[in-house]
């Protein structure tokens, strides 16, 4: 869902200063969520590949205050204003920057400890190819951590066919971009085929409804909805919809926002091993059951 | 998705041993998930309100060992195996067995400290006038523990569209029969809607892939796949289906239980306070998401 830069094809979420605000405040209002149990012991040395506008690299730096992080993006203006970013939020934060492509990343083999990904894989035409890369520049026993939303999650009350049409719609325009914005279910086979051990995917749920004032605004409104409605011109453009079509689907979208509304979406985060050979090992995660009660 | 007497029409699920043994297995799996934080008080008169065959019943009497359980349901048949289940299961349990209908409850006003309602609203076709019948009999005070599922939460890999269709088609037979497989997200307004208070839904995801075994057996082709299965000759006999998209639409879905292979399904657990008076009385819950990580 973040601004990613994509070097072999368009960007489906557009780089404007709304744009910009709406990552940010998605940020803020998942951090608790996604970053929970993402730190990082002093001295390590961290790689957050695809860093966009710096929303994760802000948080990652907070959490991991003595981690060495590198930050890496494929766009020099994504850059700087991801390090104007952290410069404002974590002025304390030392942050290596580095303008580089995912697929061709210029770092030695087993250079980090740790690989951190967000929202980034989705915006990818060869997501393998890219943590075959992210494989190569990791140690032998270092992590890969990956979160990844999957739009396919997205249900609601009331049920509406224009605004799942809508909701689609931006599926759609990913796709055509390259990317895939129902990856998160594929997170497992994705980091098993690349040779990753050890994958542990958990599901986040995001539950929001009138007793979660504060979640009916932050992600419902201004960070789902606000995302769908960002390709409304795209999507008029290439004939994927109409403006009567589009207007109710978004409307719709909001009256699961209003009293007596729901609106459920669910992430994904997976952590990996580096086996640190062709071998790929296999372990089975601890207990049955990968279940959760929000 | 639990085997559910509903006065007024035919029930999905079907009474077969084989759905019998089924809906146990299940009951095994998600127990933890869903039984998580219910537990009553020594003394409290608590009420099941639609036990069916008694697989939520041996759990809320072991979780709850010194409540008094009373447990209801409209089938004597039912009725005779959760006896036999629970005694079989729970020996020491002391539950008081009724049959009654949901919408007519042969007890006072206010005789219950806490009523206690799993897979049962969504084979109901009148579930507002069944939470109004229960809120009756639960005193001021009291509360209103309700887990549903939601079909429509089901996404998986590889998606299939033939395997959507084989769920579409449950929820289809399930609507026609007068219940709502897709009640889940609705649980939030239903409570609201009839009087009851401080209304705070949880979701609880399950997810399952080849790091899970136990999931993916006990959950995915155990419970899921097998209610799905359950209604493949009611779906052609309606002529909703032929034999050759079902047995596609099913294949796909054993597929996600194959190495590299994902399966979601996200079930709502609901309590709200009964707060005595007509008088809607409403607080936000703690903190401002109903956010978790599995």
């Amino acid at each position: 869902m973040r601004r990613r830069a994509v070097a072999e094809g368009g960007y489906v979420h557009g780089y404007s200063p709304v744009e910009a605000r709406r990552l940010n405040d998605q940020a803020d209002a998942l951090a608790a969520l996604l970053h929970a149990g993402t730190t990082y012991p002093a001295g390590s040395r961290v790689l957050e590949a695809g860093c966009g506008v710096g929303a994760q690299t802000a948080r990652l730096a907070s959490g991991s205050p003595r981690a060495q992080i590198t930050a890496v993006d494929v766009s020099e203006d994504s850059l700087a204003q991801a390090r104007a970013h952290v410069a404002a939020n974590v002025p304390e934060a030392r942050v290596q920057w580095r303008c580089a492509d995912l697929y061709e990343l210029p770092f030695s083999d087993g250079m980090f400890d740790h690989v951190f990904v967000c929202f980034v894989l989705e915006h990818l035409k060869d997501p393998e190819g890219a943590l075959e890369e992210l494989r190569r520049v990791l140690r032998p026993g270092g992590t890969v951590t990956v979160i990844e939303g999957d739009h396919g999650s997205a249900f609601f009350h009331p049920d509406s066919a224009y605004a799942r049409a809508a909701i689609d719609r931006q599926i759609q325009l990913q796709s055509a971009a390259g990317g895939n914005a129902l990856i998160g279910r594929r997170l497992e086979p994705l980091l098993s085929a690349v040779g990753f051990a050890d994958v542990a995917v958990r599901p986040c749920t995001v539950y929001a409804d009138r007793a979660r004032p504060g979640l009916v605004e932050g992600f419902t409104r201004n960070t789902f909805i606000a995302m769908v409605e960002a390709v409304r011109d795209n999507a008029l453009t290439a004939g994927l919809t109409t403006r009567t079509e589009w207007d109710r689907g978004i409307a719709d979208l909001y009256r699961t926002t209003e009293p007596g509304g729901t609106f459920h979406y669910t992430f994904f985060k997976a952590v990996a091993v580096n086996p640190g050979s062709p071998t790929h090992t296999r372990s089975t995660a601890s207990g049955p059951w990968a279940v959760s009660c929000g």
